[in-house]
């Protein structure tokens, strides 16, 4: 079973859903020709339907392997990724002066589920180049952009993120590798640094390092952290490669997906320290992470859209193919697919809109940020740049979970024979467990969401954004379609569920914060269910109103409607937990410790 | 991170929440002393932590061998099983005139949770060999109890349960394995089945497969299909082991879990044909595999139980040694560990309390299967036998999602660790997976709890079911204690969204039986969960009647609240799925095949 790119589900997704017509018909996009989205998807979706896709089963069956300090990665995978340079897709939104085409984040965005969707863990590789490209791009200096910048876009290296060490994970500010000021204005770096994905490859003929360290007279915690440009060979000045450098593999984990990926223990100093060069400022480490964090938790979303689409197509395949019992009330003798059984249908509509859903959370975050770097109006930069603030925790996390909760559903669908490896499903299902983990983990996301993006400005962007949203609702309620069953008067109760529970925790945040810290997971999912119910509504929407026939009004408004009324409806319930959960939270202990 | 039993919450589940000590002071277990059941449990545990628990790993890690048709189970398995039968806990329940102990199902259920949480993939062949017993028990020939039941019974032979045909799963009619009658009364079998658990190896010196086939003058469908005993090895009229028979395994999967279980491709045939006995009379097989169903769903559904309580051990010791962070407030310059945080208590309590619900149904059902057999009083009889036929499929598809859930929830309280493999989170997550689709996927469940069930006698078991639990909220409300904060109320409502989608469920089932089975998994989440809220509720007024000091009450009324204001509480959003979302899945062809 391969997979085939949803084109028109995604572009009805970007255009209408995300708000991407609308900010290029409000001129937030500059020049860029909004008409290039279709062939830019489609010339994606053969690649990856091409190149990508047929090599993720052999990826997960064969892993990666640690030999003498250098990884091997499967069969096939160096020879795809010279292809996905070839082709240029490693610098879909790269800067134009270093090599990169430029295109907006959305574009990217809807590229990146292809990625994802038709091989998870050979499109994380280039993901972590992007986050890499953009803090060089942000902090670096003239010299160490000239000399790494166009190779990073194009992909011709690839980048890694360093934070995490065994005793700093969630908790970035207690990392201890040390970095000591070398007499020629580079510095050399010690420790040690673990889960490096890609961390070392054959794929290419290096490898671009951003490492946090710490230098010997930093303050502590996070405000002692700088970063540094750490490559696995030297450059010379004619742009050659020049010695290995002092930054080595020296393990690789056994995961319970993910298996193409490597993810690395990776060494630094056994051999006099690796040579590294400042990023950005001496101690400004963690705001150059900063720049990359946004983008970054939202490819991750994406990753958990791609994954969800993937195990989505692979159980409607099997449930058109697979034969057992017969439709309700049917008299025929022999066996009919599974996909008539009603149970069956609720399984693949379950998928089929929270993906949806997420794909459009994830959208609008990426036409969000880049509203806030195209827009010439600094207003609305302001505004889009607090959007995008709000929406990427949403994005990341619900796009994860639902990630998560549709490819468990692939394996049901399966049954039996989605506990089997052979089949695929179960590889999806294991892939995707890490996403709800890294990038900060989802509950991580609920508390930024609820302390930093709800807390930060007394609600306005949620304000600002509810009020949109209850447009959309009462569009839905004029169109006066039955279609829409309930859809109307379950995303109204949704959106005074969503704004009562925000004001109720912007109060806590200021009165008794840790009640507002017990809700901050329920809080994200109802805010999720209820964004991602009125975007699914407002594609439906924009569906009927498109002439030409290719609005497809009737798939739309029964995928909006069975949001609505399955998930969006759970709405309800979550205020409650949000509101009256938080005292047995907080008492937990007397049932956690007892 | 060992497992230990949690004695004094199945203690408390067992003999307040499960109704244990109501029937025994009612005489419905006649002469059973329940005081017994305290020391079975200390003792199954400690068989659990020293002998199961440290093979779990080493069952996952090294996983099973077939090599000339013989499978070898995992290091230290063989042993284990002798031991097992020595100690005599393959025969708790058993009939006692076969060697067993002839102790209630309730006993045994929660020795199987035992046994399934400290090592799934062991206990699951104990658990076929029970079905097996009661098969045979109930239906064989006095020739055949001779020669095989006390076998079975004691464990010295264990049984297989073979149903499934590649094109014969969820659809047993569809099967076409074949029987052909042998002039000595015997059967020659021909045919393959998949999916045959423990369907070979190296524990015991005979295996006896229970296996379903078709005679050459068999009706098509269910109506033609007989049972039949096949032993690995036919036996002697002197009880010693004779030839081998001709039953094979030929092929073992690799699958995403329970990688020491073995699930065989099993051929009968290719030497003339496996000489079978027949178990009760010829096409009646499916009502002999009816006797094992609610046994063996029940127990699929303990298996949930215990691989979620194992989870939950494991992330609340992970919780309590990993420090990241610091407490909301903390001015101390050290981290703290991780489960002072808001987010991560609440993960464990989700945990926890899902946990505790689900056992408390798992054992509620074995308490009305154990009254149904044992009351001296026909009309307790025969209401017990409703209720237990109306609680095994909401015992098996709630606890297995419920186990799914909690096991994904360990993996997300490790973070990053809980991807690695050596860590061990991830075998639960991966174990768990397939209880939510053997014996019955879960939507089969929910749809035999709709149609059969509820449908049975006009909702009559359910109407008994919710006034019972109505006075179990009365008593909360009654109590008047603040610290089960508004549990009253939540379940309250939940009884009303049961009691209103039963009634819609039985309208529908008369008038428009497709909508009846659009909203069968929702209505069951709704079931189990407001069951399973006003349980918990029970228990934690139990102990808080318990004078002794050994009640907990604080303990278990934080537990309750926690379900009742986090679980039980999304009755009403469930209420409006079944009611209101029939038509966006009956419409989900415009969407699915558009």
């Amino acid at each position: 079973m391969t997979y085939r790119a949803p084109i028109h589900d995604m572009l009805l997704a970007l255009n209408h859903g995300a708000g991407l017509q609308a900010a290029l018909k409000a001129g937030h996009y500059g020049d860029f020709d909004g008409d290039i989205a279709s062939a830019v998807l489609e010339e994606a979706g053969r690649f990856a339907t091409d190149v990508l896709a047929p090599l993720n089963r052999i990826g997960d069956e064969n892993g990666i392997q640690l030999k003498d300090g250098g990884v091997t990665t499967a069969p096939g995978w160096p020879d795809a990724y010279q292809r996905w340079i070839a082709a240029g897709w490693n610098g879909v939104s790269g800067p134009e002066a270093f090599g990169g085409q430029g295109l907006p984040m959305a574009i990217n965005a809807a590229c990146t589920e292809i990625w994802s969707a038709s091989n998870i863990a050979f499109g994380l590789c280039p993901l972590l180049t992007l986050s890499a490209i953009e803090a060089l791009d942000a902090h670096g200096s003239g010299e160490l952009k000239n000399i790494y910048l166009e190779k990073l876009v194009t992909g011709e290296w690839t980048g890694t993120m360093q934070l995490t060490e065994p005793q700093a994970g969630s908790d970035v500010g207690a990392l201890r590798s040390r970095a000591e000021r070398a007499p020629d204005g580079s510095y050399r770096v010690f420790g040690t640094k673990i889960f490096i994905t890609y961390g070392d490859h054959d794929m290419t003929d290096n490898i671009v390092h951003f490492v946090l360290a710490r230098l010997p007279d930093a303050p502590p915690g996070t405000k002692g952290i700088s970063l540094f440009l750490i490559p696995k060979f030297l450059v010379n000045a004619d742009g050659s490669l020049g010695a290995r450098n002092d930054i080595f593999a020296s393990g690789v984990e056994h995961k319970l997906g993910m298996h193409a990926s490597p993810t690395c223990t990776m060494t630094m100093g056994d051999k006099g320290g690796a040579i590294g060069y400042l990023i950005g400022e001496e101690n400004r480490g963690m705001l150059c992470m900063f720049t990359m964090m946004n983008q970054a938790r939202l490819g991750v979303g994406i990753e958990g859209v791609g994954i969800a689409d993937r195990a989505y197509q692979q159980a409607l395949a099997y449930a058109q193919d697979r034969k057992q019992g017969r439709a309700p009330g049917s008299k025929s003798a022999g066996m009919d697919p599974i996909i008539v059984h009603p149970d069956v249908k609720r399984m693949l509509m379950q998928m089929r809109s929270m993906t949806a859903a997420a794909r459009t959370i994830c959208y609008a975050t990426a036409v969000a940020l880049d509203v806030a770097a195209r827009s010439t109006d600094p207003t609305v930069r302001t505004a889009a740049a607090a959007r995008g603030a709000l929406l990427t925790p949403i994005a990341k996390a619900f796009s994860t979970d639902i990630g998560n909760e549709v490819t468990s559903l692939g394996v049901q669908v399966h049954g039996g024979m989605g506990f089997i490896e052979e089949t695929g499903a179960a590889q999806h299902f294991r892939d995707a467990r890490i996403t709800a983990i890294y990038e900060g983990t989802n509950g991580i996301q609920s508390i930024d969401l609820v302390t930093r993006k709800l807390g930060a400005n007394g609600g306005a962007s949620v304000w600002a954004l509810l009020e949109e949203l209850a447009g959309i609702v009462s569009h839905v309620e004029a169109s006066n379609d039955p279609a829409f069953g309930t859809t109307g008067v379950k995303l109204r109760d949704a959106l005074g569920s969503l704004e009562r529970s925000s004001k109720w925790l912007l109060e806590r945040l200021a009165s008794a914060p840790t009640e507002a810290l017990a809700g901050a997971t329920p809080y994200l999912r109802l805010f999720g269910s209820t964004l991602g119910g009125c975007m699914l509504a407002g594609e439906a929407l924009a569906a009927k109103d498109i002439t030409d026939g290719g609005g497809d009004p009737a798939r739309y408004v029964t995928l909006a409607r069975f949001f609505a009324e399955n998930v969006a409806v759970q709405a309800g319930s979550l205020e409650r937990t949000v509101i009256d959960s938080a005292e047995s939270v907080i008492s937990a202990d007397a049932v956690l410790l007892a």
